[in-house]
């Protein structure tokens, strides 16, 4: 895509049309959008709010100008002349085909895209003028952030289109995955509704709630999903044999009762020979060893990911965190404060193959969250409207440290009184050998008015007892240092 | 969970029972094998290696001491005098009846966990003559990693069994799940074997390979599934009317002729209803609007997790941000370089509701290596052994910044002679609005020797040329100073 605008059509302004007007606008494009409904407007404008505050939160490049959207009163005005027309109405086929004979009163070339979940490009272009520039385009909601969308070919679409459409959605930040076969579903809802299905019939028979039914999967099998599918994941837990071994172990499970729809194809050696095949291909010559490691590192990061949103499995994780913490001794504020101990995780080191260095700062940071939490300024406290915000920080790299490492950081509290904690932090390693050392200035702030403030006497006190104790102690090297500054150099 | 230490025994060292090993010694407890297969030992240690460098990346805590392990020679051996013992034998009741009664001669009291993926627990301990101590604990691959365990109980299982399992599992950071009624399959199984079998069919009739299918899951639909299940995530896309405004929209399709197995539960009112009521239990409260934001917060801590992992939906991201940025001009020398211009993605900020202080140096990090790049410390150059390592970091933290905002950094190079530069970054925001300063020292280094060595003569060369220019341009402000010096005082 050249920087030129581009423009395109959305007829159905619901979840869908709505999600693709956003992904087309926050790329650059112009959108028209029609829908009859007179919510539709307000429908589509709430989704391009959360569209704006999430999409461009991916990209680690300078987002492109917005483009225009223009609410249109008819199909013909909002067709006329654009490239390309999504439509996104009802999953009703006669609504379907008098849609599409609408924009063909107005546009004879442009590509037409379905949005349908399920129904058949064939029967969608029968009663086209030129069904040939027709295909699906079947997103996933939300499809401002979803990579996926499934191109399907009816029998009377021009194979050209097909590239055409990949050019487009690659440029949107799509993964457009071209369906070789024309069937009703396509392969992701033949999938997912198999599971939706089964879980309507587990809902039916009272064995389990949605909530049950959610947990068994996004505490498991969803956590794998979102980086390896079926047949990969299950590749894997066949151990070294793979699929083959798979099949042969639970391919005779598939004829238990074990499921309201037990019907499965006969596992004849020639089909499972061509299953396996297919996920050696899909390994592409990676040993199960290293493929195992590459899901366990994308689980660890997917994982950590939800720690940080303290969502899910991560929430549980963070539950876990928080009771091994409450098991740990009364930290004795006498010496430096072990603020934190844990093992560098696998998603922290970088090209260079040890720790990158924003991680340091985030080791510190979080070791400084738990040296608050010590001195009163927790959860509640901030809930109250005070907290701390760092003003400045002087970190040395002083030795590399790898991925499952041991990591620690001790806390000396240089000042503690008024607004203004100056604190200085050492990270070590298991064997004690010093990695980086951390100087930071934190200042108390009004959450209120974000500007400098007092904190609560009861932190105030506890800060000055720490201070009292902490300047007893040896200065360490390197505090007061400016970058490049020797350690023989007086500031 | 007290510091005590806890033994548990395991019966089979596939995949499983490795993978409950390795869990198991990694949270400190002592751990006894038996598998009477010569190669179980070996897959063990495998599968203990791999837990080894993955799971303690999960903790933000001290990772407790590790447990023993030994192999045994016989299950009297193993499962003597233990509190815990884990079956994870084949799935053939027989040889689980077998092992059931080995265990019981010398163990009379210990909790039983089989570890089946769908045998019914009442079989199980049909034959046992302490009946009341099995449960079901069924894990999922890698079991070191994911926290999902499924708990059933038999007719004969003693209920405080559940209660008493649910403690030492979470207790191994595990999530329990306890599946209230007793099916084949349980919860998790049903629903995957669900999804797999459709998979079959699709892969039998050749319509998609194994690798389609996966793509069809892991851009799509399996992101969602890492911190939402089925039901929560159609909830959602039924718009303003939730799950019952899908099941109304999508419910009719069920019926169509989309899948090999077409039987579905009728869709009574009083079914719809009751789908909806938990539906919205699940949501605890929140309106369709703020999960909305909260599944779009989650799926980008996801798919920037994922870019960081250059996989699947992460590496196709971050091809989109190569292509970008591949858009952009030639950089101009003769002026700071701009090195980074990105939005503030929505898991940057932190309790403080602004960009987390680690976060500044992530991007100035970034920033540094894409003028790294531009120098030609490119990936094939530090493929070919030389690479910059920094030695150490100032920051001044000057404003707040808030998720959504814009930042960009731009670099002014102080020196860049020898093994040594010295680099002084300004992170303003779109306004041009000084965020924080990020004053670097970084050294040149042999990826081979990990010491300090001088950089290829193009990349010096281009450097000298940099920093030539640079030296025509105004020092700005707070250059050379120590954490807390005032901008008057001189170093």
């Amino acid at each position: 895509m050249s920087g030129a605008k581009h423009e395109a059509a959305i007829i159905g302004g619901g979840v869908i049309g709505g999600g693709w007007a956003a992904r087309l606008l926050l790329n650059g494009w112009d959108v028209r959008v029609f829908d009859p409904d007179p919510a539709a407007r307000h429908k589509t404008e709430a989704v391009l709010a959360n569209a704006r505050r999430a999409l461009p939160g991916l990209w680690d490049t300078r987002p492109p100008a917005e483009g225009h959207i223009r609410y249109c009163q008819s199909i013909s005005e909002t067709a006329r002349d654009v490239p390309l027309v999504i439509e996104a109405v009802p999953e009703r086929l006669e609504v379907k085909h008098l849609v599409y004979e609408a924009i063909e009163t107005v546009n004879e070339t442009g590509l037409i895209a379905s949005s349908t979940s399920g129904l058949m490009p064939s029967d969608l272009q029968s009663k086209m003028c030129h069904p040939q520039r027709l295909i699906v385009a079947h997103p996933f909601n939300p499809v401002y952030l979803l990579p996926l969308v499934e191109l399907v070919a009816g029998q009377q679409t021009d194979p050209a289109k097909i590239a055409e459409a990949t050019g487009i959605y690659r440029a949107l930040g799509m993964y457009p995955l071209h369906c070789r076969v024309e069937i009703e579903g396509f392969l992701s809802d033949r999938l997912q509704e198999a599971l939706w299905r089964e879980a309507l019939w587990l809902l039916k028979d009272k064995v389990a709630t949605a909530q049950e039914l959610d947990t068994a999967i996004a505490f498991g099998p969803g956590l794998r999903w979102a980086q390896m599918g079926t047949m990969q994941t299950f590749h894997l837990a066949g151990g070294e044999g793979g699929m083959r071994a798979m099949l042969a172990m639970f391919g005779p499970c598939l004829k238990w009762p074990w499921t309201k729809l037990t019907d499965v194809p006969e596992l004849t050696d020639t089909f499972v020979e061509m299953v396996g095949q297919q996920c050696d291909a899909q390994a592409g010559g990676r040993d199960p060893r290293q493929l195992e490691q590459i899901r366990d590192d994308n689980l660890v990061a997917i994982l950590r990911a939800l720690k940080g949103r303290d969502w899910g499995a991560g929430h549980s994780l963070n539950q876990a965190d928080d009771a091994r913490r409450a098991a740990d001794p009364e930290p004795d504020f006498r010496a430096p404060v072990r603020v934190l101990e844990q093992v560098v995780p696998s998603n922290w080191t970088d090209y260079n193959g040890h720790m990158n260095e924003a991680r340091y700062l985030e080791a510190f940071s979080k070791g400084t969250d738990r040296f608050m939490e010590m001195v009163g300024v927790d959860a509640a406290y901030i809930a109250s409207g005070g907290s701390y915000f760092t003003a400045e920080t002087h970190i040395r790299h002083l030795a590399e440290v790898r991925a499952g490492g041991k990591i620690r950081v001790d806390t000396l509290l240089l000042s503690g009184r008024g607004k203004k904690m100056h604190i200085f932090n050492r990270m070590s390693d298991a064997t004690g050998r010093l990695l980086a050392t951390g100087e930071q200035i934190l200042i108390h702030v009004s959450l209120k008015t974000r500007r400098a403030s007092p904190p609560a006497d009861h932190i105030a006190d506890k800060l000055t007892m720490i201070e009292a104790h902490h300047a007893k102690l040896p200065r360490p090297e390197g505090i007061g240092r400016a970058v490049g500054q020797r350690p023989s150099a007086k500031p």
